[in-house]
């Protein structure tokens, strides 16, 4: 190679090192340490490699990359600068200031080019493992022996916090299981955490953990481009095993006093390191933000390159179009997050005449319902398929003897799963769901809070939704997990009372495309008679399932959700036999309800009726915002007990002799205040 | 071997099997196939490894057994009541019955011999890793060359669940990193998950990858006595590794139709397939729950070496005494979980005089205190000491270089952390602590919950506890943390709203010995002028910091929480100015003051003053059970967003100028309402 090439090289690199430190500076806050490192693995694989459109980010054959080590932004938003995305040198002046495009860590809808928001270690190793699910699922669901349309990679730059985070592990394992061989992660070893050198906690052989997965794993200096080259070649010809590429660092690489050292990881440099770090690097003192013009435009030949990838699948997608005018139609719609034309008239409704069904089987029944219409509905759950409902008979399993299965086994890796489906639905594409008792939620939660975050239309399943499921005891048994949920910015927590509004929250969710929590109980139910009601009110978050005897205002109302509401009602019989006016409202999901018009949701709550009793089988924390000072929860606001389901919901109280008796009370204390 | 003896030995083994089938069938609930597989392992352990006195579940230099499997839980029962500790074929009998001994998964305190509660999969790996830590920590403080008093091994039976789990990876690599060569783990490799065989998601070489961690890998056949004779051997001379052996089971073993069968996971085997069994293992059909004579006397063996043993530490600790009296009284001291006299003497107080200090900062200060008065005081972080303000100075780093340090580092593992902080608190001996930042709290919560369950003194630091953190955005700012927590029950969570509250919480949670989550600020906050009200009030929970002018009830009261206190304290001077008479309260724990007597609660919040206002910089979720009806919750309900930490909370309102607007929007509803 020339040495102007070399030096071209050189400097592009070192361009990157240079915005990170001058952009971490100019906020006096971030992580110029790995952007600094990580600069020529960057440029390698986004000048030589990555496939994709600075003037259409979402061009859907685009490799995804994901910077899982989030807090390394700084590199990301220097890479879309420099490509010529969207986002200007003014951006990346913006760095960490409020309101602008280059949040601390990389924020999906804020910049374009995120594909999905990183920071929590290991989310984005875990989402990667997802998109790569997506493109295989698409790409056998969609490609034609003649024609390709989906065929891209997943490429993701990890740290030493990543690999250390167990859900990477899940995720790593599972991607071995699968043998996603379109996968490919740089591992980012520096050696340096934010206690310093990472042999104080971190000894472990990485390269042959990955084997042991299952990945092909590669090591490579990471300042030696040709090297990191030849390793992408090698990545990408193991073409039946996902890629793990070493990449020994030197943090802050450059900077005379910090380089491999701790500080440099969370802090700017200081101006005057900066200023001898540009030094060390032949680099111009000034002007700050400095890109040289040659360096510039061979980044943004980018540009013209994305245009060719993407004239080229144009080209052959108008082909597609020619032969296969139906899976292209079904295409642009799945891209587009749309859903065909009377999905849900497939979705089953229940009458009395069907014997007592756990919520958990009426939403296995709705989902082997839709799957038939839904060509991209697929998921699974981490090992409880037969306890959760989950399985789709006769879609076969997603792996590499079937890539076009709809069942995913995720295996006991609540905290994987999670991240995956959160990549499989950023993907674009795909519907995806997860599966597991709602207990476990808790292993996933960071992933839960991470779809919140980036809206991302994630479908998450909870089963064995309370102390009714008995024997398996207070490890098992949720308590506070609906409260945790519903207090979750962003997330939608649906808990049906029954088959059919079971039935009306899928059909809800599916349409809503935002996360769902959606929470099934283990033990049977009665289908309640009122499916035309369900029907109308299931959409509303809450409503009057049975309304109170005669006419005007109600003395009590009982608010109830899921397994409860079915407690509600015969307490209400219990009330109106001794002539307490009582209304039962069902409230599947408090955030649906919370969407509704100030008018409806006092219809449905008058604030004339003080005497309010909810009844749920969780912790009574957040109860209050519904019935009032003068109000009456029952709830369970310790941990459960080993028992069968019946006894344990008797003793802690889930009886309609005991809500009747709270409703009373309750009525009494109303009336008393009034009269005070 | 004789014939008789290998006679003897294996009707030993199918009394585990025989006892397992008929205990979960009896219960028509509950997980046989473990058990039976397991048999072989667990009874060469317990019969000729395993130190314990079952006269004395708590002899503290037992040996730890952990069964991570909990679901297996009749196996552990079977083994206690086989083995003599005080449990009996009554107790079997009522498997899983309301306020039985022997819930569906083991938990501490219900049982004698539990030494943890396990389930939830992972959870005990995690605690066995702390268990032998706590162990290794107390065996060089009390040791001496010439005498041992602490000298145990930590075993656990895991399985392919709790393999797959990602909090299992984390300590298993944190356990290498460490080297706990006393720490021997037998996987139950059943090749069985509830899903089916565990090929279609677990193909990972499980060997090869414990390899990679620093552990000592064997395999044997699951029913060669022998063979896991001589790998227990293995294991215990590999002293400076932990050990994984690798035991090859077929699952439900000796079952005709079931053996190697997922059904056989977690449903009974049915009673034709138990009198099948039986007879196919060699077993009498009836009675049920029999166990021979010879076998039981043989099982009951453990009696006497238990009280050998223990009479021999006894002797030892004896002459122990004698010669080190001071560190056997501290032994004496800190296993009864007590606490040195005046140990809370060096706690700091703080003055207007100390500069604005941030609550993490103002914790470190007291930690670094305490710790020269608590001599078994250790913890640390995941890889966050510098930012969460944990290091103990001087202390030393606790591993193989100094198995005094008191300072941990777990690495990017907050999961393995709260794992390995519920082994240690269960150990007996220790406090210890772990820190992270507070929106991580979520990738521990599953441990968090035990903590809970097991009401162990586990002690958690989130730091960064709000939007207030800045820059680093909505992905590391917490908002449904704090609610989230607090809708656990059996957790105390502490958000204290200067530095003298931080000192007044960490000596109310020392005493406490139970599990808290202490909540504290990155950013700086003013030292309030008001020491010995905090020094008196923070014991209650929550108290009048600052009360309204005038005498009588206030007009309005501000309830505050943490870095909102200050902002409240700012409010009620705006509100005073305009003459609304403003009590502020700081509230630092809701748990804390709902134990408080209700006169106590009245006199700090008085039914008759309604205008209340809560000022948190977090969810609003449940503030409605301490503001009422016509109250008035300064929150945020949405995500943060990255910009200094100043500017985020001006622009979501934690102004004084915004919460003495909404105090007097309250003040005009509630006057409204009481003309009405």
């Amino acid at each position: 190679m020339v040495q102007g090439v070399v030096d071209l090289e050189q400097r592009s690199v070192n361009a990157i090192r240079a915005l990170a430190m001058d952009t971490v500076q100019k906020a006096n806050s971030g992580h110029p340490g790995m952007p600094m490192d990580a600069a020529p693995m960057a440029y390698t694989l986004w000048t030589r490699f990555l496939h994709y459109n600075p003037a259409n980010p979402k061009w859907p054959d685009r490799d995804r990359f994901v910077l899982s080590a989030g807090h390394a932004s700084v590199l990301l938003y220097s890479l879309l600068y420099l490509t010529g995305f969207d986002l200007s040198l003014d951006d990346l002046q913006q760095f960490r200031q409020w309101d602008s495009r280059t949040p601390g860590h990389p924020e999906v809808g804020k910049t374009p080019g995120v594909e999905v928001t990183t920071g929590p270690l290991g989310q984005g190793f875990a989402m990667g493992v997802g998109l790569a699910v997506a493109e295989r699922f698409l790409a056998d669901h969609f490609n034609r022996e003649d024609l390709t349309i989906v065929d891209h990679h997943t490429y993701a730059i990890v740290s030493d916090g990543d690999m250390e985070e167990g859900i990477s592990s899940e995720a790593a394992s599972l991607a071995g299981t699968l043998k996603l061989g379109k996968l490919i992660y740089f591992y980012d070893d520096n050696n340096i955490s934010i206690e310093g050198n990472t042999d104080i906690a971190f000894t472990e052989k990485v390269g042959p953990r990955f084997e042991a997965y299952g990945w092909h794993v590669q090591q490579v200096d990471g300042n030696d481009v040709p090297a990191i080259d030849a390793a992408i070649r090698g990545a990408i010809a193991a073409a039946d095993q996902p890629s793990l590429i070493i990449v020994k660092t030197q943090i802050a690489y450059g900077s005379p006093h910090l380089q491999g050292s701790a500080e440099a990881h969370g802090n700017p440099l200081g101006v005057e390191e900066v200023k001898l770090t540009k030094e060390a690097l032949g680099w111009p003192v000034e002007p700050l933000f400095y890109v040289p013009d040659d360096v510039l435009q061979s980044y943004r030949e980018a540009l013209p390159r994305g245009r060719d990838l993407a004239t080229d699948w144009d080209r052959r997608f108008g082909e597609y179009e020619r032969r296969y005018p139906d899976a292209a139609a079904e295409w642009k719609m799945v891209m587009a997050g749309e859903l065909p034309a009377g999905w849900d008239d497939v979705i089953p409704s229940f009458t009395t005449a069907d014997s007592a069904m756990a919520t958990r089987a009426a939403s296995g029944r709705v989902l082997n319902a839709i799957v038939a219409k839904l060509p991209t509905l697929m998921g699974g759950s981490a090992d409880l398929a037969p306890s959760t409902s989950t399985n789709l008979k006769g879609y076969g399993d997603f792996g590499t003897e079937d890539w076009s299965g709809r069942n995913m086994h995720f295996g006991v890796r609540e905290h994987g799963m999670g991240g995956a489906v959160n990549g499989i639905a950023m993907h674009g594409g795909v519907i995806p769901y997860s599966a597991t008792f709602l207990t476990f939620s808790d292993y996933m939660r960071p992933s839960l809070r991470m779809a919140a975050l980036m809206e991302s239309p994630s479908t998450f399943i909870f089963t064995h939704d309370s102390i009714g499921l008995g024997e398996d005891g207070p490890t098992h048994q949720p308590i506070e997990h609906l409260a945790s949920l519903r207090a979750m910015p962003g997330m939608t927590t649906m808990r049906p009372a029954d088959a059919n509004e079971t039935a009306e929250c899928w059909r809800l969710l599916i349409q809503r495309r935002r996360p769902v929590c959606l929470v099934l109980t283990r033990q049977n139910l009665p289908v309640i008679d009122k499916g035309d009601v369900i029907r109308a009110g299931v959409p509303r978050g809450a409503y009057i399932l049975e309304e109170a005897s005669g006419s005007g205002d109600p003395d009590v109302i009982l608010i109830a959700t899921g397994s409860e509401v079915t407690v509600a009602l015969a307490a209400r019989k219990l009330l109106e036999d001794q002539r307490t006016r009582t209304r039962v409202v069902s409230m599947p999901s408090w955030e649906v309800f919370a969407e509704q018009t100030q008018s409806y949701r006092d219809t449905v709550l008058p604030p004339a009726v003080r005497a309010r009793v909810s009844i749920e089988a969780g912790a009574g924390f957040g109860w209050r915002q519904h019935v009032g000072d003068l109000g009456e929860i029952v709830a369970i606001d310790h941990f459960g007990a080993s028992a069968p389901g019946p006894v344990v919901m008797r003793e802690f109280g889930f009886t309609p002799e005991n809500v009747a008796r709270r409703a009373s009370t309750c009525l009494a204390r109303v009336r008393s205040a009034s009269n005070a």
